[in-house]
């Protein structure tokens, strides 16, 4: 089968100029065929704070209302986006900026309310990636830029966390390519001590990831990442790793996540 | 050769939700290949204001500073546009929203400092219009939207009139295409008084261009419109039309420009 390199860059890449200008560069030069997914960062959150939009949270979580979903989708789908397209192309990379609302690429049902109404937040089915359009754009020789912006086919953008998004692509695609999903963010990998860039842990399966909750060296953010890492493993995916984004070009880089 | 409609909608009729909403369900009806272009009107000019940016101007022309082209990105290519193709999406309008740096569709040249630097403006040249890749999206059957917003193929995202990128778009494509271009807006035609929609001018040749300008008629934004038009069918254009964004299912609606 095919290559095809799935790559995902946080927030804080984004807003970094020397790194995102990095990060575009090894990126335009990696073989085969490829798909960017983004997240926002910290710009939406500063934009919203300039208009005077205090961010709505219930139980510590972030809701979607419909000033931040306006928000949220100019910053993500338009300045980001946009930005990452106009320099990828300036390096001799064919990318195409697209929400899951263009093509009907990627298509979500609103977050049913339980305790939380989360808002305007889409969360995947398995129908959701609709593979052979985003084949098509590859066909074509387009490397496909995807914000954290979806819709649900009747109207209605919604707000998509990256991750999920970098991991569904993932698996939606992984019967028809060899993928590889590659998570980038600003440390050398899973780290067993977060103040040392020298502690990467490699590999990780699903026997050191247990142990590794209860020790509590992985905590936070990065179990939501690993998880979606091994559940993209057990669905097809070839291999996930998650790396520096500056290191993207370094194969050896980072933590190996394996079955 | 094949039917291409190009319609254009101005920023009135984006921002108005009831027109919007009627213009989409129309679009989404019109038989055949076709793109859309849209403004994106005081949407950007709020999202300034209420951000503290205040406009610049020269000789009562609009600068696009470096402020500036960040907020007309994050609200043509993000809000405005995704807007759209999610309201197209749901009428069943296969919609995939671009900006010129989008797959290299439209690339532009910073316009050249004169008397005014007008800032972030993109200039079309001949080869601005990429055909081949426009053509690759219809033929994939996506009906691509165009925001305002193009690049330089260096990195550079550039501020870019909506008039003019659909009557280039029209002209670029119309050795592929039998085009039609439509500028869609919220008055029922050129109108010979202002105030009287019973008043529409049609057709429009070039004979009685010139004296409706001599007679003041046609004054202010209409008369770039026509020019553009007028040059649209001198390179091969078939038909350019002006009319109501409510009327677009009437066919013998609005004014019809001849050559």
């Amino acid at each position: 089968m095919e290559q095809l390199s799935i790559i995902k860059i946080g927030g804080n890449i984004v807003e970094n100029e020397a790194a995102l200008e990095q990060f575009v560069r090894d990126f335009s030069h990696l073989p085969g065929k490829k798909i960017l997914v983004h997240g926002g960062g910290k710009i939406a959150s500063k934009l919203a704070h300039d208009l005077g939009i205090v961010p709505k949270m219930v139980q510590g979580r972030r809701i979607t209302d419909a000033e931040t979903l306006k928000i949220v989708t100019m910053v993500y789908a338009g300045l980001t986006n946009k930005t990452i397209v106009a320099l990828l192309q300036a390096h001799a990379c064919d990318a195409i900026g697209l929400s899951g609302a263009d093509g009907n690429t990627i298509q979500t049902v609103i977050r049913p309310v339980k305790e939380i109404d989360y808002g305007f937040a889409g969360d995947m089915t398995s129908g959701s990636i609709h593979t052979e359009r985003i084949k098509g754009l590859l066909n074509m020789g387009f490397c496909p830029v995807f914000c954290a912006i979806t819709h649900n086919k009747q109207g209605q953008l919604l707000n998509t966390n990256a991750d999920t998004i970098a991991s569904a692509l993932a698996v939606g695609l992984a019967n028809q390519y060899e993928v590889s999903l590659i998570y980038c963010f600003e440390k050398k990998g899973v780290l067993r001590d977060i103040t040392d860039e020298h502690s990467v842990i490699t590999p990780i399966n699903r026997a050191n990831y247990q142990s590794l909750k209860e020790e509590k060296v992985i905590v936070d953010g990065m179990i939501p990442k690993l998880d979606n890492a091994f559940d993209a493993l057990a669905q097809g995916v070839k291999r996930v790793i998650i790396k520096d984004a500056t290191d993207l070009t370094n194969k050896q880089a980072g933590t190996l996540i394996q079955p």
